[in-house]
């Protein structure tokens, strides 16, 4: 693979290389620094802590040395196209970008111009492909075959990165996906992604093997997509009667940072079926698989 | 140790075995990579540069790798929790979070729920242990032992964890505290942390083998707690015709950073008593050995 | 060489080092580790992005560790010196000091206070000698030799370092340097840097072997130093018409971050004469031949 660009087109020998290369690397400490001496370069155009977190500790224990490229106080101020800074960095030498950036499909411009490898660290509202391998890997963990299972993903689907990159992700690994939300948040034509829709949370819910749930962007309050934080937790929050009603073993997932009580209640998060932390922790050895296969 | 909090509770025999650990990492350069291929994050909720540096360089030293995560344009600005936060950083795989924090307590409950070693790096008022270590460290290296010494901790003592810490561990190293600054500033029970106060510093100048001038903090002057930095300058500045009525070869610090001409005068910041850039240099060699013990 | 702090008092023989030097770090990837567990101290006290990561990723690639400190969140703010700051940090123990400050000689300043050395990454309006040296670095990997040859420098001349390291650097190693740009933006004494000036472009174009287009300031715009960025894009730009006036073979050289359409036409930047992402390029093996000359 010579890019992650998002999950769109690659089969499911491309995903399951990645998941297999990523059961290496867990338990960490005795990684085979198969990148020592390379230079990996974080470009988030966008805020991150988490991801590019993730990214830096995954490149680390993989032995490369990580430039941290932020937009902040960089020549982006001054009017320098998005193509002149990336080609800047890649004329450092790194062996990879990892990069974020507000405008869905900006990686894969990039990626149409520079020889190093763009792995998409999330594009606008478009894809997000690492989180969605992580997903997968933590319930693969779980389930041993992604086959057969549905997994309930319930928010702001429409403006989620994670949402669609998880859909096309699980449905490539063999999993039913259904998204859940109010009519305002959820895709006009969710079958492009292999998916379906439904607005009935408390009706889907025992159908589910794992819920995964979509962070609401609390400031979308005033603008009419959503009513207010507290009608929107009473109708879809993942609370513990909720839980209560899922399948035996089913699992709860979310990309983070959450509101709890929000979307979901604290004793849920906290809760037996949670594997959010499980999600982090896999997630730094995903990415030192994505790293790999795209050097 | 699992964890170092802070000093209160810690015995002699705790402080001595870091400060003897310390002594070995003195001459830099040859450091055994005792923490090689090990992660190490610095989670620094309030801006830091020169602690959060110095951490940085002690674990590289060491051969770890650091993470270096900021609040600003972090999740916690999206309203995530502390807890959820830094439990979030722990599944990347530290052995060590270095932590500072606005609140008094903070790195106490962030270690009751986390496997990881944490490390205070200063929490509100309350403490900053690593800051009264490498201070104890300091003056070890001219005394040999502190028993029997005084020590003269001069400013806002009242708002200061580096007063409280250092009070802590000069007092269960031997040494006598005293603290010295405008009653508004001095803590109403100095015998909580081993020291008397006292409100005059030209009777007490000439007992003192070291004095310890804390940084004012200049946006205080319009709270009424004091008259101005002028005024304070004249009471409690170490000027040099101060300095030279100190005991011969008693010792000048300051944790910086300085307020040149307010706490304390340039010449005798850069004088012959002054250990202050002393203190930052064998401040990397004192983490250094807090990161050992601790992981 | 104790410190790089300018082009200024540096033989040919002093810059012919560091060039042929630099040549042995070209071929990227098998650098030999000649700062391993060194300490590198990068301090902008200017937001600077590339100049930083081409020095951290050419510190990185010699096995240094780096430490970036950044004036935002620091003591700097709380009113510490510029010297108590730089002693702080010099106190943790680096090799070097890579410094960037808006004072001209402020690293001079801080080159007599210190052990460690001092380069200088561009100080105000005064100096930036490691740009110079990877732009004389990049001319002579096209040319062999700088004697006898033409080089152009167009534009703010008056207020660019870049322009004046350039200027000292070419003429000491035998180029012929002329400055182009409107009269309010050239200096007086041209004669000084050993360069002559002009305001005709078009007359002087074809006598270049090389024409370096410098960045326009467009907040310049405001302070009557310039009329327009249309009308100084009209007389000074590089326009594809111009450069194919310029000599066959003669080269289009840009600092960096470019604004596309004003002083470089698109066409021009992207063309067959520009040498630019070379330049950047080999900014990190000249940057690595920096730092092993001064530690």
């Amino acid at each position: 693979m010579r890019h992650l660009l998002g999950i769109d087109g690659l089969s499911r020998t491309d995903l399951e290389a990645i998941l297999d290369r990523a059961e290496r690397h867990l338990p960490r400490g005795d990684a085979p620094a198969s990148l020592r001496g390379k230079l990996v370069a974080n470009m988030f155009f966008e805020d991150s802590t988490r991801t590019r977190s993730s990214f830096e500790a995954a490149a680390k224990s993989l032995g490369a040395e990580v430039l941290n490229w932020t937009a902040k106080g960089s020549s982006v101020s001054k009017g320098e196209t998005l193509l002149d800074t990336v080609r800047n960095i890649e004329a450092m030498g790194p062996v990879a970008i990892v990069m974020r950036h507000a405008s869905s499909g900006a990686p894969h411009l990039v990626s149409r111009h520079v020889r190093c490898a763009v792995i998409n660290a999330g594009d606008g509202t478009h894809e997000h492909p690492s989180q969605a391998l992580l997903d997968a890997f933590t319930l693969r963990k779980h389930w041993g075959s992604l086959a057969g299972r549905t997994v309930l993903i319930v928010g702001d689907v429409l403006h989620s990165r994670v949402a669609r990159s998880n859909a096309l992700c699980l449905k490539t690994l063999g999993a039913q996906v259904v998204f859940c939300g109010p009519p305002t948040l959820l895709p006009a034509y969710p079958e492009v992604l292999g998916a379906r829709c439904t607005t009935k949370l408390d009706e889907v819910l025992p159908e589910a093997d794992a819920v995964m749930c979509l962070r609401l962007q609390l400031e979308r309050q005033g603008d009419s997509l959503i009513p207010s934080a507290r009608e929107y937790a009473r109708l879809f929050g993942l609370t513990p009667a909720r839980a209560e009603r899922m399948k035996q073993g089913a699992l709860v997932l979310h990309p983070g940072p959450m509101n709890r009580g929000v979307e979901i209640s604290p004793a849920v998060a906290d809760g037996p079926r949670s594997v959010i932390l499980e999600q982090v922790r896999n997630g730094v050895a995903v990415r030192q698989a994505i790293l790999e296969v795209c050097t």
